[in-house]
């Protein structure tokens, strides 16, 4: 009776907002004996621990209580000074810590780039299909998501101009677009070179923002890295947003936003508001782990692990896959999308899936638009090969028997 | 010029924000020889360091990589029983932890609450004065802060019940309150059972949700607990906002939320997109920290040695200040709020307090109204009792001398 008498003063958002279908997924398949190629988590036998429970009882000799009092909200300077430097050295030639937010995740990044650029009905391109982290953000600001088609160069730049065009003349205030550009999730796919010059030049042509999630670019696994649309940016367009959950360790939700002044300065303001600071205990572990040069070691020990496990998950596919379905090679990350035939549900793959005790997402909840009902995205980052090895022989085999559209309420 | 050209694309909340005052007070008075009351930081020499180092290591046998991956948007489930557990002990009888979130600080379930209840336009009432935390998550929303004084006895009702009716008559849509009932921020004082009653009272009249943020409730130093206003509602229209930060340590940032189920619901949605979790490894070591029955010795503690830090704290003003200026007794918390005779400004007595080396916080920055312009906050928290002494004598001092209005431009 609370809840019911509640509902009527929730605002437009939250009536409107739904559960990340993903987590939810997560929950329904987190039981022990189900092979799971849902989640797209790191492995926790890889995080660095002994590294960590040495760092930590050093930094506690040395810092004491001050690893444990509130930080600043712009985030440890000293930290910011070492990723700044990273930046630098990765073509980001003009990094500095004054321009540099710590986040509590990218997450946070983006959603502290969303209060800072979205308005109620202003429009934000994504691709189709794309995380749902940044329309989620957008959305929680009232602000409507728009799907451009994704392909193998990443987001379709022609298909994009042609969209915000039309979308403007109807009088659509279209603010920004929201991409990843390295092994996108969830389709593994990296926007080429040519898109990411022409990305910027629609950004300019249509006075744009650009926030550009990277959560993955340094877990390259062959092929030489592109630059950052950052880096291809001299009007401060690009909200540039990172993560540290998939190269050193997600529990401790660290991430950074660098971006133009400006822009930094309100992103600083809204944290103030959003959530005071970041822990500080797990700035400075990470401070240290940089310092001590364990996180260039831990990204190139995660490259080779995650290589592995790709290249395993790719030879199984292909000898158990039938060729009606396709799916690509991610050069890194965590991804590889399926597309089935067109006609072909994933949702009901999926429930016979799990009947099976194998578990994946389904493409549809990577599609702003409702479509990709066709399509799904495996991971091999946290299953073992044994696993890998079941799961796909099982999807493979489910996949050949050409499913009959079936009840939901009967799979059910 | 980046800069500049970014700020047309800014949202409307973002290019009305303010940063925190205080914070940026902080900031100029953190160098090492002022003697500073200003911050509401509880002091890191108490921190329980040796016993989060203890547990820290043993979290990290027991749990290993577990202890740094993701966890659920809602928190960890066996901290919320702990939690849960507490505050049915304080009387909140029907606690349970499926309608508890864990948040990144108390900050965050103010952020989350607004995101759910606040719209654009909507307004909140809030004290005169109040902690600007509640006022600055309203405003990111597009609210309305509304001010209603406060006395003695915490938040005036009878002046809440009268501005409520003149703003629903105009046609403003009011739509909840955010009170702080235990030892306000920042006038220490506590709000009556009289008046909580009929804040809940007034709150089923007018249909508002009740922000409750209470993060000093546990630190009461005398007297007698009072119920919090979450255990009087029955209609749950209270959201109960509660930190760890003075009663364990800020730098983990750890808060909760508890409130209807339907409402938790919404913010656990809201909160996936916000920053998708918690801080594992710090809910790990609050949890086991509980367990262990060293959260109820450490709030004792903490009880013991704010208690003496007010009692000097209060002496030295009966000693030094003159009887033109007043202040409360506060029965807990970290604030002691101070008014000059009206007419007298502190923030001249703030710049010529800096001069001295002597800082504390003006209290302008806490009237939504801006009003109080002849009021400061002091708090003991931090301070050792030497800059204690030493910082009440100056100021004593110097209100004394019945300062003239000075230019500021003169000052600065």
């Amino acid at each position: 009776m609370a809840k019911k008498s509640l509902s009527h003063l929730y605002s437009c958002e939250s009536l409107s907002a739904q559960p990340s279908a993903i987590r939810d997924i997560c929950a329904l398949v987190s039981q022990p004996e189900i092979r799971s190629l849902a989640g797209g988590w790191p492995d926790a036998a890889e995080f660095p621990l002994e590294e960590i429970g040495r760092i930590f009882e050093a930094l506690m000799a040395e810092h004491g209580g001050q690893m444990f009092q509130y930080g600043s909200t712009e985030g440890l300077r000293d930290l910011r000074l070492e990723l700044a430097r990273r930046m630098r050295n990765e073509g980001l030639l003009k990094a500095k810590a004054d321009d540099l937010l710590i986040t509590h995740g990218s997450a946070q990044g983006m959603q502290l780039a969303a209060q800072v650029f979205v308005d109620r009905g202003d429009v934000v391109m994504a691709g189709l299909p794309t995380y749902f982290g940044g329309p989620g953000a957008v959305r929680a600001r009232g602000g409507k998501v728009v799907g451009v088609p994704v392909d193998r160069q990443g987001l379709d730049t022609t298909a994009l101009k042609q969209e915000v065009k039309r979308l403007k003349t109807a009088g659509e205030r279209v603010k920004g677009v929201y991409v990843i550009p390295n092994f996108q999730n969830p389709t593994g796919v990296t926007l080429s070179l040519k898109r990411r010059r022409r990305l910027i030049q629609l950004a300019d042509e249509f006075d744009l923002i650009i926030f550009e999630d990277d959560p993955y670019g340094e877990l390259r696994f062959e092929g030489r890295h592109l630059p950052s649309l950052k880096s291809l940016d001299d009007k401060g367009r690009v909200v540039h947003l990172r993560s540290l959950s998939k190269t050193f360790v997600p529990g401790m939700r660290l991430g950074w936003v660098y971006a133009a002044k400006g822009a930094v300065r309100k992103m600083v303001v809204a944290k103030q508001f959003a959530d005071a600071a970041t822990n500080t205990p797990s700035q400075y572990i990470l401070l240290e782990f940089i310092r001590q040069g364990l996180l260039d070691r831990q990204i190139k020990r995660n490259i080779s692990y995650y290589r592995t496990k790709r290249d395993f998950m790719l030879e199984q596919m292909k000898r158990h896959f039938p060729a009606a379905a396709t799916w690509n090679k991610p050069q890194g990350g965590f991804f590889i999308f399926v597309y089935l035939p067109t006609g072909m549900d994933a949702a009901d793959l999926f429930r016979r899936a799990v009947e099976r005790k194998v578990a994946f997402v389904t493409g549809q909840s990577f599609f702003v638009d409702g479509g990709g009902r066709h399509t799904f995205r495996l991971s091999y980052a946290q299953a073992d090969n044994k696993d890998i090895q079941f799961a796909v022989r099982v999807l493979g085999k489910l996949i050949k028997q050409n499913l009959p559209r079936r009840n939901i309420e009967k799979a059910a």
